[in-house]
């Protein structure tokens, strides 16, 4: 079942951007109207489809619970059970879709996926992660928010699921994984992450050993894993310096004198390089299904291009590559004794997220 | 004793470098040759100091072992007792100098000054606090990578340590305290920045609760208390991005024909904002004497500028500010039944570092 369902009234813009969003994502012909589902408030949604001329056949399911950004994750399941985030994901979990889209409270989305949909075989716990525009290529980083605090073991999970994904999305053998960290030797940071980097060593991945924060747009490594913690400092800061740093270089370029042409020519070919939204949003990897989330900022190009991504994501058997991929290192885990320890019980990444 | 020890050969660029930073420091007048002493194997800093045409009465302390960045600092602390970052902390020590510059391995400075000096009355860790040029004011986070896994208390002393420093250095009154977070409600991000969150509330500070990466070079926050090991993130990130956007906004320019001296107007007016280096290292904060930390690349001006901020801080009596604070804090922390623990029999941040 190819269907991807879009919480139409998640993020900052929404519904007018994210039905927008479906807009472009049917014009552009990688997704047909079946493909998609809707949810939300069902006559809120269907007067914004009715508003951007929307074929009128897309399935909306009724989600009458309205989010505010008030509701922490945990009020929201509680509270409003019937809310578009709950909902979209048990039609994930219900078979009934393939992939969930959402620009809504990113916290929430994690808690309603880790609770509702199982966790991949071999798998723990569920990471986001995130693809950053590089230099030379495009970097995955995960963990960027799911679990705040994982332990050793998560981060070797992480390490395998980047690889398997990032093979399968950009289609290269063994990509590099480094693990963030804060110098270049083993030994370095925190015991968790010392942990991991032994871990990551015993693992069938192309394992590069620890990268540094100020080498990861110019370095190799095709994916970084880091703690929840750290690698949402990592993507946040990124954001933050790069649009302070292009206000400033634009502002200095107009008192330069710079002409308007000029100006345009060099906005047109940065801009991209700072804009995280391009590649669609970030995939929640570890659970069934495709849970993809977007910036709470989200407008009508980046709702198009994260269908289109949860949609390759399930195109390209993700999941798959991942559990092949966990499966190898349970094997070679037993052999060392380093096999995972199971997830205490109760554990959810709700309290963290 | 206003004098300060500067490590003669630390640095990639040293000692020619850190010899030509001394004599930028006495052609600008801020400092005598009597208030600098150097560290290093005496001959070749003689050397230096000729070539450069420095003033021959400049006190040399020899410091014959010579490290190398093979080293760990454990290993050079063993092994290579006599080497310039030892004996410049030794003489920090002994009273002979009230501070220590050097541009080596941040852990072997961190790990001699906080084996070889006390910590300041009330302080159970040290912390690397660094100065960053933010939109419309300079901004100090601390920890940038003295200890990467601190306990919520250590980070509540960061943040009484960075609001007195900051008052002296900028004469700043109660200057905002934020901490680094990966959410902005104060439930948000894992158990010790939560703990931490709670502990500072009852701070004689001006807390305002959680800033996350995005917001730091923007907002208003004066005083941003980190982890070492997210700040030390938070750190590098930043550099990394900045200087990647620079360079694709300066090849971006000069594609769309900018003139020449336009480019150099724009160079001109964002460097310095991407520059770290402007403000000339970052201090040590928690123990006794003012030990600064320079970036490895430091070149002659960083090295003046980290001379300068290093008798500055003496002058402005920073240490004796923290001393007043902690009082402070110890007072309010036992009413609140929240009085640091003692540090671990043996701790040091040697194997963190």
């Amino acid at each position: 079942m190819s269907r991807i369902v879009l919480d139409a009234v998640g993020g900052d813009h929404a519904p007018t951007e994210a039905i927008a969003g479906v807009a472009l994502a049917l014009k552009s012909g990688f997704l047909r109207p079946d493909e998609i589902v809707l949810t939300g408030p069902e006559q809120q949604v269907r007067d914004a489809c009715i508003a951007a001329g929307v074929a009128s056949d897309i399935e909306i399911v009724d989600a009458p619970d309205l989010l505010s950004c008030d509701d922490s994750p945990t009020e929201a399941m509680r509270n409003k059970p019937r809310n578009s985030i709950a909902i979209g994901i048990q039609l994930v979990k219900e078979g009934k879709a393939s992939g969930f889209v959402s620009a809504g409270s990113t916290g929430t989305v994690v808690a309603a996926a880790t609770l509702g949909l199982r966790y991949l075989e071999g798998i723990r716990r569920a990471a986001i992660a995130c693809i950053i525009k590089g230099e030379e290529r495009p970097f995955l980083v995960l963990d960027v928010g799911a679990n705040p605090m994982p332990k050793a073991h998560h981060m070797a999970h992480y390490a395998l699921m980047g690889s398997a994904y990032y093979e399968c999305q950009f289609k290269t053998d063994n990509p590099v994984v480094g693990l963030l960290n804060i110098g270049s030797e083993a030994l370095k940071g925190n015991p968790i992450v010392r942990d991991a980097h032994s871990l990551m060593q015993g693992l069938p991945i192309n394992f590069r050993g620890n990268v540094e924060g100020d080498e990861l747009f110019t370095g190799d490594c095709h994916v970084v894993v880091a703690d929840g913690f750290s690698g949402n400092v990592l993507l946040k800061v990124s954001e933050g310096v790069a649009e302070y740093l292009l206000r400033t270089t634009l502002g200095a370029m107009m008192k330069a004198g710079v002409s308007k042409e000029q100006l345009q020519a060099v906005k047109k070919a940065v801009m991209p390089r700072v804009d995280f939204s391009e590649y669609g949003g970030a995939l929640l990897l570890g659970v069934e299904g495709y849970v993809t989330i977007c910036h709470g900022r989200s407008r009508a190009p980046a709702f198009a291009n994260a269908l289109r991504f949860a949609h390759q994501a399930h195109a390209g058997k993700v999941n798959e590559h991942i559990v092949q991929a966990a499966k190898a290192f349970n094997l070679s885990g037993a052999d060392e004794g380093g096999s995972p320890a199971t997830a205490p019980k109760g554990a959810t990444n709700e309290e963290n997220t």
